[in-house]
């Protein structure tokens, strides 16, 4: 099968690349983007000698004609714009971002200070949290791929929000990402000098992953009420870390809390449970598609520590895409995803 | 006066020496460690031409013969070993380790897993977070320096917990420090290759800092119940950020709240309270003795956001320290300790 | 074929299981290391739910019953000492350690400060630089697998110093490597707040690969004289970037050399010569087994520089291990190593 | 004395705040930008509370009436605009650009390619590098203050050049800087995503500071011939390491350069010497003023390691400009400025 890639000079196309290259179904047929014609080895040095595909400019009816899948990694109110033409020529598209998440459109303009798309285009999005919504993604033509902090967030609390076990009115997530969410744009607050040997928090209480993140904690279960939910920005390239604090609503151990999600988990190859006592850090996933997720209920407190950690760009944005495409076309979710995370 | 160091070999003992170097009242008379007598240079060689002082053994009487004021920066565990017999000979003690800041002797065998020192000598010892204590702390002979977390988390919940303006029995604090923080032993999970590009959580809800805090929020307000408090390890040298959630038990906007902190902390001269929308990053204090503090309040959840940023090693250890001293001492509390944050 | 390794609980050991892991022809049997048996995931947390194999104690006559090949990731002096009784199995050995590269015994004593091993295991051992050694690679039984620094060095010196373009007695070269070089040993000057946002110079002008460079340099130009080769550590994990300094005994342009190189690495998959004008940086090899190769006549001195990098653990160690197996057994040389660098 | 800072909002202007703003006999009376009036706490948050400076547009007469000094940290190509407007005040100049530090018109436009300054006015410019021209200094009116570079590769080459102990023909500089040194101006290749975790090599051979080293080395050693330097960008904020590499013309021992070097620079407080067999790293020098050199004589090559290093922000900016107030002005050289260097 073929693919094209839009988007491809960012962090995000670019690991899309790094994947599908060596992905032994599909094969990269071409690579978009904006700007004027020039090998693609140009943007990224790395690739030099892997590949000499010449980034092209967006025709979507040339990308259709030879292109099973289109990859999508184009900046939210960007995206949105490609895909309505994509939707007409049947092509299987993904969506990587934040465009197609939200169902109401009033949330989405709140949040992300854009205009909505049309909501029929949003009605055929699947959201594509592959362990959770396996079902309507095989099959699916379009795909929502869900945000980084989304992802890790909800991979954390899906066991225990669906089988309502704790106060769903106390959801308080405090998450770290490394600087590569922020995308290869040129801004002051991103260069080196400014976040190395630093840490801050940024969008206080403003996220636009917040929505996403309600939105789809309301689904498993209708009592959350709005959360609390704050980033901040580590001094490295890659890595999310959600460490999430609930309140039980019964009496717990964490014994019997690993031993369900470790059950809620089983058919889910990308989702490692830490036994008690070991919690993950961010490098024990870096460059894989793997959420690990360590748990710990404090006694004295009667809360539930969550601690889920991914690597942004795989299990947080191409990883999940290529699971999602996978899992689209029938293939095992694990097909060309299965890389040992990079340690040290 | 002079002053002697004890444990100048470890990060917070160099840090106490770069500050006392230059203290316009204080003099660094002699510098002390269990190991070989050799010049401190060697093993700081970024004071090779600043000091030729030598790491002499540690001689209570001696010490006390010469200095006025011993700072001892040794392990929680050591330093209560030798706190008694500086007591003997009358000279100022300011111990940084956790020995002397509980009162509670069972408290401290659970978290420090030590035996702890007789209740007469805790009894003497006043806890040293400068602001909050400093009408006990002039005139004081011993003071018990508060440990680096807990001066940022007292410093940043002070306000809001005294005037009873938060749910006392949710607070959730977040805390990040860089490696400084774990001193200069060594260990294998504190190797570069083991920290940098990662980041991870540790002592999950068993941090000794945990009964050490709750002391104090309980001083000031007894209804306060056990807390959540969790920390991280940042791939950075220096910086604690404690990003603190706590409920709002009326409506106030962030407006009111930042007037209270400010009107609470105006003669403080090393708190800083951040405008609206200003959020303090650890960099921004580096090599200072501030403590920056941002706040937001969520409306859609009535949660308060609080951050409070120091220096681990300044405010939090060496800085404070010598703060005390000054106060101790009937100087202004600022003198020796006027340090623009260095940026970037 | 079935492999085994030891020193899998290094950074060494552990980049090789991350390759041989998903090797089409190679399979891990068993890994290896001194100390109790304990599963591989509890001394690397990123390998659960990855492999079940276990640490076991080093039995060399059960390794070569059940493994084809062993691979030896221990330290200089140690491996040395294992390397005979495996010679006796008939086993293939692959050596990472730098005691069978020296052919002169004298040599490794002064350098390494160890005993040296017995002459006639040295002359056995084929020295594994696979872009120049592989005719004698390919069958060999017992490879000395190159240091890193050698690595990087020789394959950017190799195409001048064979063709005798450059002055013999004048080869400067300035390298520089990330922390995993020195390993996963416990040594304060490898603590994270010792390294981070710092750079040093170590072992000046005494680097013990400093032989192993001079030694393959006479091979190809037995005019060449001692060479000046000076190392330092970078803030980072991995990485070594070689900047070398020579002088063109006659007048050749920049787009002439380049050609010469890309001529000399027609036949090598992991070497990429750049293109004029374009250097390469270490992250652009992170994870893979390239090196890559930059070049520039300097007209105002008639110098050339060299820039050469690889990544310390890849091809600097595991990845060229492995290349080297390939050609032991008859495969492609890529066979299991065409990672994509991972960037950023 | 009053001092006014221009260009106050790049990585200069603010170190040089940090220093002036507690010198006891400078006082930062105005603060300039191209930009709108805003406070100078808003574009370094850092500052909140410490001043209440706001930032001024440039108007040189103003800046006259008001201050005695002024530092201009702006550009190369623009400061050299603001000069002559300067000089007819009368006010003390020190220029922190390249714009004034070429004696040769020709020499300035073929390395910065712009037009250079009339040559009137750099005649009148004292080349500021604070050890070897303070008698030129005391009494400047217009001070051309040194590249980072070349403040780091003069003083760790003038003992020997101007003694005439090294091959004229053969100086071979390795230079390394941390990402600070490119300023805060924005482009992607100063991102944290492209530095972090790597190392390059940049301007290979094409650095403008070429120009600058071999004037002043010329104007010591009139036979110095063109030199080989090389700038390498560091995964660090600060700091500058310059690897030296030359070749004896007699045979001398390290011990006897070390003596040499400690003779020539027993006045010259910022120098430090080390000991035989120990070498600086940068983290040394952080937040100093102080340059420290190493020496290595290795005997099998009868070449000499120099190893120089520098906190590009201090000696090699803000700092020596600092220091050559002091003398301008009568001052001990070291008068505010003996910052104990950070550690760790």
């Amino acid at each position: 099968m073929k693919v094209s890639i839009i988007g491809t000079t960012g962090y995000g196309g670019g690991e899309l690349f790094r994947i599908l290259h060596h992905h032994p179904v599909f094969t990269v047929q071409s690579v978009h983007t904006t700007r004027d014609e020039t090998p693609l080895s140009d943007e990224f040095p790395h690739l030099n000698g892997i590949t000499n595909l010449k980034l092209e400019p967006i025709d979507t009816e040339e990308i259709a004609k030879h292109s099973n899948i289109v990859f999508i990694a184009a900046p939210s109110g960007v995206s949105s714009k490609l895909v309505p033409a994509f939707m007409e020529t049947g092509i299987q598209i993904i969506d990587l971002s934040g465009d197609l998440r939200l169902t109401d459109g009033e949330v989405y303009r709140k949040w992300y200070k854009h205009e909505p798309v049309e909501s029929r285009l949003v009605e055929k999005a699947v959201y594509g949290l592959s362990e959770w919504n396996k079902e309507k993604i095989i099959g699916a033509k379009l795909i929502a791929n869900p945000g980084c902090y989304p992802t890790a967030t909800l991979l954390g609390l899906a066991p225990v929000v669906k089988a309502g076990l704790i106060d769903p009115n106390i959801i308080i997530i405090d998450a770290k990402s490394g600087a590569s969410g922020a995308g290869r744009s040129v801004a002051k607050s991103l260069l080196f000098s400014e976040i190395n040997e630093n840490f801050r928090i940024y969008k206080v209480n403003e996220h636009q992953h917040i929505p996403e993140i309600e939105q789809q904690l309301n689904l498993w279960n209708a009592e959350v009420s709005p959360i609390t939910f704050n980033t901040h920005l580590l001094p490295i390239t890659r890595g999310i870390m959600a460490t999430i604090h609930v309140k039980l609503t019964e009496n717990m151990s964490t014994d019997r809390l690993i031993e369900l999600y470790k059950d809620q988990y089983l058919r889910s190859p990308f989702v490692r449970i830490r036994q008690k006592g070991n919690f993950p850090s961010v490098k024990e996933v870096s460059g894989s598609n793997y959420c690990d997720i360590g748990l710990h209920v404090d006694e004295r407190t009667g809360r539930l520590t969550i601690v889920s950690v991914i690597d942004n760009l795989m299990k947080g944005a191409a990883g999940q895409a290529v699971q999602n495409a996978n899992l689209m076309n029938g293939l095992n979710e694990k097909t060309g995803l299965e890389f040992v995370p990079i340690y040290p």
